[in-house]
């Protein structure tokens, strides 16, 4: 897995790092709910809404990746990155 | 949405919340993967961790609330029960 | 793997079979665009329009399996319905 | 939505509507089982391994419409290609 010093990413990494952190809150506020005793049902729903944050996030990544790293990489890297690309969206899809 | 004084998963609280801390902690990671600018396809593996441990908790907590709450709850209660308990699993499968 | 005679759909299964063969058209028509070659995109939105439609007829199994089978079931056989009803679940959660 | 000669998948066609018509036959299978009031949970199964199968032929179109049609693309269509598959991503990913 290779290192560089830009990512596909790089350009948003504000928001993409805001986003990560609100999520971080959001997991967190899970925590308190199940400190709480709260209703299951309210707990998965939460669960639901992390979810989809979560997705929005991967989603992005994948479209900034396929840009920068794939359309955009050097010819040699093209089959390789594009392998790595299908193998992490298949995750996505499959779930694990 | 009700809340009672225990749930489901009142148990199995001591678990539960060191799982979603263990969840919270892998999230910060995700946040420290983009401030190194890792590698985008790391990032989205680790992102499909964090998925299918937040889906584990969700079925765990769908588990317990169709035992605890639904199945051994009251019989004027079980049919509204099992609609919010559909609702979720709906949330889950379909995401949103 | 009991089989009885009656099941959760029996009283459904009418709809339910109407349902289950427009969702099989549905897939010999994607074999029909294949042979024409149409659009990839067009046949991805086709495929993401079956499995919602799968998603559907599998959500009202669970409802009806859950009512029916489980709650309504006999107290010595609700854990292990439930057992299974949550394999079921956690199939259509995480894909497999 | 263009409709073109050749697509992506053109060069693996027959193997795709193998796949297809193994889907259909599949769905038809679900049909019989419920006509024969199987086991719900063994429906249940039955419509995730559906599910599996249909994933692996979308990925397998987003993987070859990835190589042929916007890697491989020209220069001014790659980016509305992009954004299609994108979609398509996200409805698989995200069920609608």
């Amino acid at each position: 897995m290779a290192t560089t010093d830009t990512q596909g990413y790089t350009e948003n990494k504000k928001p993409l790092l805001d986003r990560l952190r609100r999520i971080e809150g959001q997991v967190r506020g899970l925590g308190r709910m199940v400190e709480e005793d709260r209703y299951c049902i309210d707990v998965l729903t939460q669960i639901s809404t992390v979810q989809d944050a979560l997705d929005k996030v991967a989603l992005g990544l994948v479209d900034e990746h396929a840009r920068h790293c794939v359309i955009g990489g050097k010819k040699g890297e093209q089959e390789q990155r594009t392998a790595e690309l299908m193998g992490a969206i298949s995750r996505l899809v499959r779930r694990g």
